[in-house]
């Protein structure tokens, strides 16, 4: 095939994608098989030309990619794939570099530790900590969990509202998982802690349903004291510790003995990218460690980033995230979340503001918890009709027992238009 | 940034460096630390133009990286991340799917299920297993022994010659790893299987080291009789059952439990992409299953395929994947790989014929062991002379306690007069 001229119609696939993306359906309007149905039984016997991909990418798949791109994606955590990480990660796939030891791609190994380093210091982390990359917080947690096990067996704490891969993660290693009570603000209650015989508490900052943060500084005092476990899961909000003005969220942070934080989340990285950081890397190592002699060399003094996590592979992440620091830097990026967080609150006001409608959490970041006075029934039901229409896409949750609908804002190219849109259809004057 | 404008020079990076990526040094010429120490200690304050990206990947990172693209990279398993898979992870980046459940992607999790059914038929396995895609092995061999424990707990079984995964994967799980001796030819010998009381056996066809093939239809067949599971790995082979007269290694496969195959080992696809099978999904679904609120929706008789693994969110994965099904059909991937095991043939014919050389293991698809007749420690010093030269760059591994060199076929750039090259190099005649 024909790289270049294949290429540059890719490229400009890619291009006119996010130019129009903010008038396409922010959810896809298909239903459960549309695009199965679409696509041939087999795959061809003769190869085709790269051109009959991309029809069938704009003829097929399109209509069933619900846009995580579009600036009125408000679902879930809103998140972007950014420019200069689009082009790394096209750099990334012509090198595939496969990061299995040092040797084996030592640019990648290098440059895996240099971001790490540099973004432990945009947020304010201590010197020293051993950083590496996770495809995700899933993984991260499990890891971790994986290594306070070994520095200690026991139970696991967290609040009910942790994320569901601490529960995924205790079910796979054979841990009791215990929940612990949460406050009316939806923080864990760290008087609750039942530390005796506990390998691990998860504290949360900036949890999945309200972006609630859990007393890391109390958590990380009593883990110390009883020699458990302290991992903070700041997959989401992590990104916010750029900003000093929001650091009061991650108080504690720099006492915990493990950290996670998804540039996918937000810090405008495509999937996947999550950032692991630990105070303790010689147990994290023990977790994992097994040098097979066929990986063993004789390179000196270096670091095999795959002794640190399930997988033994990685892909060159580190060079999307590279491109993301340099492009944005630390002022880019701050400008960037500030923007969201002034954003919700923005949005924040007009719900607090307008009869027959309430707020239900507080917002502490860029996230607005709200619903319609009445029963659940119309709120899921104003869900339903908000998103079938396209323009706008937001999710729920339960709290209290109740419907709650969920405003995230995360995407870089979110205007304070957008985000009026999104008020106007949710009371429905369009 | 300016999309269309930095997109041309990274896709002319690519586009160049694939050109001339057989000129450049295999294994990377530097030293531990070179690469770190030429990248600042801070990110930039403000953002840079991407320009400055690409200046210092070709200037700092490009020297540092081994280059597993080249066609004379003959080490590990050798691989391709070939144009229609970079193009569509280009794809993939723009799109910045988030898989965590269908609603979130129709089009991400249908075009898994339906290139994974074209695989299951190009390799002939049988109708209605369920199947989807993971990062890498490690993951899926991690997800087939949590699914065998949730069936019934137990002790793992796999030789000496399975991969370093297996018995990760039971230190994370808490399971008992019992080795099982090989024959002369690294099988393992299912007379030898202790299956009372085991929770699964992972057979291996094409082990690391050597690509010996463990006796599936043996394995499966007592495997069956005494409840265990059956994993089969075939991360890097099971791409040659795309040819029939390769499939004799396969022989039983249809009746194991789960099986992985990697694409990008021997499928030309770029990092990542692992593809998991297995005929029992609802006891692997068991094992990672758990639906939080926030995730639940109205959608019915969808899959979620986040239920399947330790990760809940997934990359567009199958778009590269897809992309290489369209753009080689099936005889193109069966000539690609017909074409390396012939290579393989011709140097392992090299070898036999050459005075003071001797074949270590038998050839079994496109791997060749061997060795210099002699002490280990010249094989050793070998083996640092030729990857230290850059022309090539090969890998080792430990047979029967001697030192063995490993020669592998896997790019799809590599032609006859590349092999040729090697062995001369291997011999000092350059």
């Amino acid at each position: 095939m024909a790289l270049r001229e294949d290429g540059a119609a890719a490229l400009d696939w890619v291009a006119s994608y996010l130019e129009r993306v903010r008038e396409l359906p922010a959810l896809a309007q298909v239903a459960p098989g549309d695009v199965r149905a679409a696509l041939p039984a087999s795959a061809p016997e003769h190869g085709e030309e790269f051109p009959a991909v991309l029809q069938d990418l704009d003829e097929i798949l399109l209509p069933g990619i619900t846009n995580w791109q579009s600036p009125r994606f408000f679902a879930y955590f809103s998140t972007t794939g950014s420019e200069p990480a689009i082009l790394a990660d096209l750099l990334a796939a012509g090198l595939n570099q496969v990061g299995i030891l040092w040797r084996a791609s030592p640019a990648l190994q290098e440059l895996e530790e240099v971001t790490l380093s540099w973004l432990a210091e945009l947020l304010g982390l201590p010197d020293g900590w051993h950083g590496h990359l996770e495809q995700g917080a899933s993984v991260a947690t499990l890891g971790a969990l994986a290594a306070a096990r070994e520095a200690k067996p026991g139970h696991v704490l967290a609040s009910d509202h942790a994320h569901s891969s601490v529960e995924r993660a205790c079910r796979l290693l054979g841990l009791e998982l215990r929940k612990v009570p949460v406050d009316d603000e939806f923080r864990l209650r760290p008087e609750a802690l039942e530390l005796e015989g506990a390998s691990a508490v998860v504290a949360t900052v900036g949890t999945t349903s309200t972006t609630s943060v859990d007393p890391v500084a109390a958590v990380v005092e009593r883990c110390a004291s009883a020699g458990v476990w302290a991992h903070v899961d700041a997959a989401y909000a992590g990104s916010a510790m750029v900003c000093p003005e929001l650091r009061w969220a991650f108080e504690g942070v720099e006492r915990a003995d493990s950290l996670v934080v998804n540039p996918h989340k937000w810090m405008f990285t495509p999937m996947d990218c999550s950032l692991l950081w630990t105070s303790r890397p010689d147990e994290w190592r023990d977790a994992f460690s097994l040098v097979p002699e066929y990986l063993r060399t004789t390179d000196e003094g270096v670091l095999n980033l795959s002794e640190y996590g399930p997988a033994l592979g990685r892909r060159f992440r580190s060079l999307k995230l590279w491109a993301i620091l340099r492009c944005y830097g630390r002022e880019g990026l701050q400008a960037k979340i500030r923007e969201h967080v002034r954003l919700a609150e923005l949005f924040e006001g007009w719900v607090r503001e307008e009869p027959g409608w309430e707020l239900c959490a507080p917002r502490h970041l860029s996230l607005v918890c709200f619903r319609k006075e009445g029963p659940d029934e119309e709120n899921e039901a104003l869900l339903e009709r908000v998103n079938a229409g396209g323009e706008i896409f937001i999710s729920h949750t339960r709290l209290n027992d109740r419907y709650v609908l969920r405003l995230a804002l995360g995407n870089v190219r979110t205007t304070e238009d957008d985000v009026r849109l999104a008020w106007d259809v949710l009371r429905d004057l369009r």
